[in-house]
């Protein structure tokens, strides 16, 4: 960023869910900030849910806001207390901001902090923009081998991580994963990555099932043909990328006695689930809420080649199609949509 | 046991569902048992259950089957590889036979043994009779301050344990607990005995939650006049005693974030849970199927004074008297009604 | 504090090994901190060996150092990002300020941020003065229960609350503690409130053996007399308290297969330790330093009752008086000696 | 075996540590175990100091012993309680017999098995012979993808498996491994399995190192002329595979704060450890003593080409031929000697 840069492009939401491309001023750096330019920003649901409906849950488009958390960049320019040298680095963003004080903060579950401000959640503006800030541990150089675009996917990796994780996912394990979306052919990847034995991938849609074998799935299934229930899959843990409750209550009858639940997939409100299942098997039933330390091992994975993001990209676009970009990304011909705010 | 005993009297509920009293020939002893001369038996929901309903979910009572799977008593015989030394021991029995051979078994989570034998689920005997065998590492000495309506109820203690165990209950934590039955009161009691700061209780009968201030609660509450979900309890772990629905979705608003979700209580089929309760606070939810390697601490804590169980027994019957025991054990004025073979 | 109040007396230890009284400015408040004015600072070995020699491995005395580490008090003023209304406020003050950025902050180990500025290691100051700063999350308030030297003591306790996790120790469980001292002694009583059924602790000092069976120990041994290597204590976790070779290499003979090795006592260099039996019995052997999130449970052990701090203080004294405190806080007659700075 | 076959073929050790082979009946079957005869048995370092030296440790060849506890074969004929269907089935054996009845192996720590019966070690015979037995549930069946030699090479297999959980070796994380003989070999292949991304391998030998940079390792160095302890390696775990004071003092250097050091290398009796770099690090010392559950694992790693065994045998012998294998196994060239009883 050069002294004379103070404005930047931005493509912003309105409370009425219309979006213009807008110039703002660059936002300022605190001390121990750095300023990202993006390069690349990916497409969430979330992002399409705030442009179609004006909320998720309880948070509400009231102002103007900036759309996009998963982007990756490179450092323009750093606050005081950050080392000059990071300028020009290539930078994945870890799109939150902990308070750092709290207990959750304190005991290793920042993403829990109360007091988070993430972005592209109201009021919390993201990343549809030419400039970012974050705090400079919260940018993670990348090499080489990570294209933008990749760095931009490593949010939805990190989700994947997160949730590999919380399933105590182990070498020689198996998994069942409900859904073949952008999240569950991550997870079917994380799962390879983590050493899992059997991956099974369950899709109602054909492609969806054939990209599922491509990216570590060592078996698929159609639920609208197999009867997941009594399949027999008697899995390590069940992971739910799908988030409606035919596929999560299913799920969980392939996972064998003390095994996990990971619920990832939402939309879901409340689901009516077997109780006496999750007693009897003492199942192990659980979400996830985004990710701690995450990045550094997605950033491993796919400068090693165990993971494959950029194959995930379908679409691309520049800022001033960002409305092109939200409406392609419901579409169920495409994985993922990125856009290039330099382009 | 003198060399003559060879019938005993048994409490004999037939598939009719009436109960007769029987002469039965005493079970044979393996060479890796013990037999055990019953001294007192606790009556169970589950024993009530079988005895009104004759099924339980897939076991159903269809040849004749003595209940009871709650007990303590005396050594009367040995097996040809038990040393005979503990020939006339006072034993708490551990009422479960797993394969020892399978996975879990190996793996020390024996109660999920696929094949396991338990006591008083069809087609397996139980102990409201009185001689029973168990192989000799399930019968547990205790000591002279253990009684045996305490080793008895050392069953449902190890039910409190379990559960605790699995909220991960540290010193210093919060719990609530919802229902004051006998389990939620042998939990409130597992959860001071763990050391647990805040202990919140709650039942809508206004005697159980006195009963529950008096072993261990630190507070209680009347969920028909309070509003759990709002109350903001804030605790670490929820442990449902109660097994419905309201009781079971009301405290899980209780829980803090990365909190636990203990599903003790039984009844409950299907219940519609809120997912994105779980997801956002990432809660743990499991639930116990029965226990391993909890006699050993139970014991401690009876012995220690730091459990009473004594004070839970609040009626006694002889085995002649065993339909009348079921009878009252679902009286709401009882705790715990204890069958005394021997009287 | 009123405004008039700029300087204030601090007991300072020179570089020559010196120490006298000296009127120096109260520290200046950041915005995210507290004013603490001291009530009671406990003394610990660490302060009477730098007093002593002047450095604690590569830690110097190289300019003036306050010595002293354990304190209450009360909070005499806020920075501008705390909520005015904690001034008055009684206090046990977590001497030490971590980086919070670093990936030991953000897992949930902050004690082991290479960052770490601690009180009383050179040269971070520490409390044998009228006042101190620390951020506000640190200074954790007490209620009325808790003394001001019970809230000074709330440091070693931290260390003893630290080791009992470390050593995952249990409800039931039994430890093997070596060493009667305060530690040994905190140790004691941390594990009985843990629920520890059996404390086995040992002293070559009848004194303080007898002191251990006034605070938690069940059972306690002479060292001298007795060979702990074949005693059979076969204990779930042994807690060194003593830090000498002897002590350590027999304690380690106390722990059944599987069991946890947890040094806590300081001094040792380097010990020669059995390594087939680490092996063989698998034993966890690890070492604490300091401790993360003790505060919030070591008051509350101290509030309830469960553990009784003021019991230990042996001798207290005046600001003025530092000099024979530290002389008095290594006799053997001591348990814990205490600076008063407002007396 | 046919009916006829009473009598086989073993190679005995003597007390005089003289070995012939000689003709002794085919072990009996209990009705638990099948009866295994073997295709190839990998000659260990313990085998090697049993007939050199007559014992290691407590463990003496008081009377003939078979030796041999690293095989695989065929199931020739099954006990009572066993599936017929499994005689012809190609397995791997798990040479341990435990007690199934002790906390340990009820708790699911099986090796610490205070009444293990374990082959090749006094008076328990192992498998440098035609026919062995054990109980079905460790004989694990194989698939064509595994070959004898790598059947029986799952033990050292095992043993690395064991090192890298009790590591807690995570995708991404990095470990240092001192020594590339077999087991350090093994376990550079095992670390890489489990997604390590740095594994650094310490040998003297030039030509192990080469081995270690074929089989996982990502960097390789000589403990001669590097210090190990100034290196900053800064690792998330230390394996050790060599055994010797120096390389276990060192390696401990290596790891990070919170780490693990795992140490699997035999032959050391004391070692003088850094006390306090245990304490301020908080590093997990610990060892492993054999493994439980990891055959699955290993068969899973071999099968699917993530872990090469049989690259490591470097000589293979007859049953008459034992002397010179154990001679073999020795010597530096050699990194897996192999004797195949049915040639």
């Amino acid at each position: 960023m050069t002294a004379s840069t103070t404005t930047m492009r931005a493509s912003v939401l309105h409370p009425d869910l219309s979006i213009t491309l807008e110039a703002l001023p660059v936002p300022e750096l605190a001390a121990d900030e750095v300023l990202v330019q993006v390069g690349a920003v990916g497409v969430c649901g979330s992002d399409v849910h705030y442009w179609k409906h004006g909320r998720i849950g309880d948070f509400v488009v009231e102002t103007d806001l900036i759309l996009g958390h998963e982007l990756g960049g490179r450092i323009a320019a750093v606050g005081t207390d950050v080392d000059e040298s990071r300028i020009g680095q290539r930078v994945a963003v870890e799109p939150q901001r902990s308070c750092r004080v709290c207990e959750y903060c304190k005991s290793g579950r920042y993403n829990l902090c109360p007091s988070m401000e993430f972005y592209a959640t109201p009021p919390i503006d993201g990343a549809f923009c030419e400039y970012v800030t974050i705090q400079a541990d919260f940018a993670h150089p990348i090499p080489d081998e990570v294209s933008d675009a990749a760095a931009a996917m490593l949010e939805p990796l990190s989700v994947g991580i997160a949730a590999a994780r919380k399933a105590n996912l182990q070498p020689g394990q198996s998994v069942f994963i409900a859904g073949a979306g952008p999240i569950g052919i991550i997870q079917a990847q994380v799962a390879r990555a983590f050493g899992a034995a059997r991956i099974i991938v369950s899709d109602p849609a054909a492609p969806r099932r054939e990209l599922a074998l491509r990216f570590g799935a060592t078996q698929v299934v159609d639920p609208m043909t197999t009867d997941i229930t009594t399949a027999g899959y008697n899995v390590d843990a069940f992971i739910d990328a799908a988030g409606v409750a035919p596929a999560v209550v299913s799920g969980m009858y392939t996972v064998k006695p003390g095994g996990s639940v990971v619920l990832v997939g939402m939309g879901a409100d409340e689901i009516a689930l077997p109780i006496p299942l999750i007693q009897n098997y003492e199942l192990n039933v659980t979400g996830i809420f985004r990710y701690t330390d995450t990045w550094p091992l997605g950033i491993h994975l796919v400068a090693s080649g165990a993971v494959d993001l950029d194959a995930l990209v379908t679409s691309s676009y520049g800022l001033d199609e960002a409305p092109t970009a939200l409406d392609r990304a419901g579409a169920p011909q495409e994985l993922k949509v990125v856009v290039r705010p330099g382009e």
